[in-house]
């Protein structure tokens, strides 16, 4: 018979926090500063404007991708709590990997804190979040803790690799935090596919409450995508700052719009489905955010967020059952819908406005550099996720059973829950 | 026998939004194009500071308004997904409505989106979403969005009308938001009267969550109002700006203890009742909008605050049935108490404190000028209301019946929702 | 027999309201300017910035404590509504006596409305609400208000005492409000205590909606508290402000990852324990707060919020029942291990940084200085605590039933909530 508890993680959770922790802030101690540079009287203004950025990335990370996660019935406290936890390590990871791998103003012995190491970190924070999407409900958070380190680790290897050999603009590698994450946390997922909850798992539902809290996430995601997107652009190239937010803006706008259109045209019942709406309401923000150094005009984006809302939703409609049925592959936020088709729609929109408005062979040039970023991060992630879901496979990691996937009773004391509740 | 279900929308909702948005598209093709202002080295002080301010207002609107139409213990979904439909719909249409009519810089074959058109636009979806409030839960999506549309260009035209024939400035114009969205909202929700929900419809009360997700709501419109009011107020004029923020911060901070104590006094048990604190807390905030630009000592701005309070905690306990029974015109967030009442207090501040402190010719031109931006803005919002009661009568809309009110299951799937939730 | 229903404060709550309402709104009139000096171009860089930090103590104050407060299964209506009820009142009164006994500039007669003023009023109310954590659900709301507006004055003598007799600078007696605010709490909860509640409440406990709208006051508070404890660092101390900033930042990322780790590893069964998490996470924040000039390395930082959130995650679990049952002392939200004890261990790290690297002369005087410090603000909380305990024993203010306590249903309408809700 078996054992009706999920397996307890006492002795794994705390020793792996505590090592960790205790590594991190050791690596602090030798290697890492807090920047000097901003403290000069010119700086001042730019700090300003940077820490507003930060701020609304900081909530998007936090609150944004934290309560978009607790639309599963009950798996809120697991999806908010766990959330923190790893954006927490990941932050932490992510400035020391940038500080070695990337360094700013090649000073290669120390790591500088700064307004600017910090936003990536958070972006790259923002990619383990999205690959967490996928395997969410599904792995303990010991297992989510070291996919997400791993996750940070792979990207940064990636955006290493782009800037080395293809000499990419960081705004450049960075655009491609969305297909890395989707694709990395959508081959975990495969790996570690659990047969028990084929076809659908009874807790894989969301209630009134389960969804207005994920309303909440959505639309503290929407209303900063501006910053988000914007965030990396710097100030001085001022045209394309303001292009992009205004883009990300208008795109958002049309896809909300879309994504409730569809999603009733494609019911049979003509009703809308809350989950697609909060998922392809976003995938505009994805969309432009990996075209927007080529959208100059206000239409481009909000065409870019029509298709992208469309294909989404459709996406969420039709794909994400074939997805597990097909492939075995299940994706329970359905990152691969949000994250990694619109980002590949606007790959393709960023090519062809590049190839229509640039002479043939630069756009020759260009289409290939291109095609060779998308190329290299689609191999990483989708390398560096199936090593990731063959190393959380280790039953050392005690992963919950299946029954208990998508439940908070298998992490979380409820003392005086009763029963009905 | 009355069918079980609610019509479907399948045949009507994505063929108009499909519609629109691909007109919103081809006038954005057409007429509008990113401001190249801002991108000067002397404007960017002044975008940094406005980009702070709009999404102060981005967030009243999304979260602010989404979350207060929450309250209704079966309408959860449909309060902020609506909420959100409408104001991104209502954005862009304002964005051309505003460039056509009331156009910045006399270049009038061309729109130019920036900091300022983005947050006019914003200002006249919120006048949008008050209308909406007093319909909330009793008209179905469609209906919804065309009323939305119809308001903003109805709000446009009347502040059209007072520029061009009273020379208003745009900072008095832009106050009428309240009382028009109100009038305008009531008069449509007067039109389309059911019988059926008389006295009270069994779903129209909250619950503890959807009482604290509206708490939410209230919150994000009361602690972002001083940026709402402070919005247009041109930063060249540093003094105003200043005074309305601080007014409006103590205006609402006495009306939230007024609300309060009015609530509790006017229970017969004694006990405060949410729906009417969250409202009427948000009061004091509508009425000092109103009077800002004549209001310069925090203790008027206080005492205002202190009436709005009384006056909109009054009405809740006293004229929000009345209206109900006398005249027939149902309230579901009671706008007529936290928009038109207060609005109109704060419009007689206004008159009041100017009369007092200028002397009698300029007083009496003032005065005639002040009533008449009344006058046109309240005959424009009947007017207007009425009309659009009469257009969304028609059948061919596919209201839902009187039983499927204020429920979110005649729009959203509840594929899996257990029957006790 | 008992009296089934709490007792109606309706001849106590409007009245008290009403008449501190009108005092505060005349004191207004005779004392209270907006400040002119903020108007002048060179300041108006400045007032950007002040404004940005202000509205995230603003969102903090309302939104943060606010949710934070709504976990107790019945008492979130309370534990929000009054929140907001509170700080209202609080910030008006603080304003006034932080402009009577800790003047800006030299001009006794009159207080001037800035940024400054605001934001020191919030701080002030900050105080107020950590006190009221600890007597959470067990006084009425007459009762919370007095002890608020108690407490503020408590807290601005406190401020005045330590700026007069020690010259303390401003930034070091704010430092002290979580130290204050906590020591005063408990004792009113000491004096106040009642034998009913003894063992535990039946209504004192979370469920799942509580424990995420808890989650999401949490997340506020901890994404914001960089901009809470750097806001009173002046403009011109930069490298402070920004050590500040970083430091809280990295505190806080490492106390949540340590408050999971800890509160997983005390338990018996392996599981985490939500209450705890969303408390022991803003440890490393008080900590760091405390000692925040002191601090010059992130590791530093990092350490303090290390041990911050082992400490009160150890405390939560073995030391707040020891309190009830020892002590009679029932301390709701755990103030004592959020506010107090990571408060100390900062005083802690603060004199053992400053001693570690200053000469010895200097650090004795330091020393001493540091030590009076905290005597002062530990023995004017306990003294006016146990005092205001007394004064709200005081059977006129009609506190409810042991059985009432911990339940909206002494305060606020329920009139069509169905029963199994």
């Amino acid at each position: 018979m078996a054992p009706q508890y999920a397996p307890s993680l006492r002795s794994r959770f705390p020793l792996v926090t505590f090592l960790l922790e205790t590594i991190f802030i050791l690596l602090f101690v030798f290697f890492v500063k807090i920047e000097q540079h901003e403290q000069r009287e010119s700086d001042s203004k730019l700090f300003i404007r940077s820490y507003a950025e930060f701020q609304d990335i900081h909530v998007m990370i936090f609150m944004g991708f934290g309560f978009l996660a607790t639309f599963l019935v009950r798996y809120g406290f697991s999806g908010s709590g766990f959330n923190m936890l790893l954006a927490a390590m990941a932050i932490q990871w992510a400035v020391l990997m940038n500080g070695f791998l990337l360094p700013q103003r090649h000073h290669r012995r120390e790591i500088y804190i700064s307004m600017k190491s910090v936003i990536e970190a958070e972006l790259c924070a923002a990619s383990a979040l999205v690959a967490m999407g996928a395997v969410h409900g599904k792995i303990n958070p010991v297992q989510l803790l070291l996919m997400a380190l791993v996750e940070v680790t792979g990207f940064v290897i990636n955006q290493w690799i782009l800037r080395t050999l293809l000499h990419a603009d960081p705004l450049y590698s960075i655009m491609m935090l969305h297909i890395f994450g989707a694709l990395f946390g959508v081959m975990v997922s495969w790996v570690l596919h659990r047969e028990g909850i084929n076809p659908k798992h009874e807790k894989e539902r969301i209630d009134r409450s389960t969804g207005l809290f994920a309303m909440f996430g959505t639309l503290f995601l929407w209303m900063f995508w501006p910053s988000f997107n914007s965030a990396l652009v710097s100030h001085r190239e001022r045209e394309l700052k303001l292009t992009v937010i205004y883009g990300t803006y208008l795109s958002l706008a049309v896809s909300v719009v879309m994504a409730m259109s569809v999603s009733m045209l494609t019911s049979s019942k003509g009703k809308m489905n809350m989950v697609h709406i909060q998922s392809s309401a976003l995938s505009g923000g994805v969309a432009i955010g990996v075209a927007m150094t080529a959208v100059h005009a206000p239409w481009i984006a909000m065409t870019i967020g029509f298709c992208a809302a469309l294909l989404s939703a459709l996406g969420f409609q039709y794909m994400k059952d074939h997805m597990l049925f097909a492939f075995e592959c299940h994706d329970t936020c359905g990152v691969l819908n949000v994250h990694a088709i619109p980002g590949i729609l606007g790959w393709f929109a960023h090519l062809f406005i590049r190839l229509a408005s640039t002479e043939s062979t630069i756009a020759v040039r260009f289409a290939v550099y291109h095609i060779c970023v998308l190329l290299i991060t689609v191999c990483m992630s989708l390398v560096m996720g199936t090593a990731t879901g063959l190393l959380l496979k280790w039953s050392i990691w005690r992963p919950q059973q299946d029954r208990k996937c998508f439940d908070d009773q298998a992490f979380w004391e409820f003392p005086n829950l009763v029963v009905h509740v």
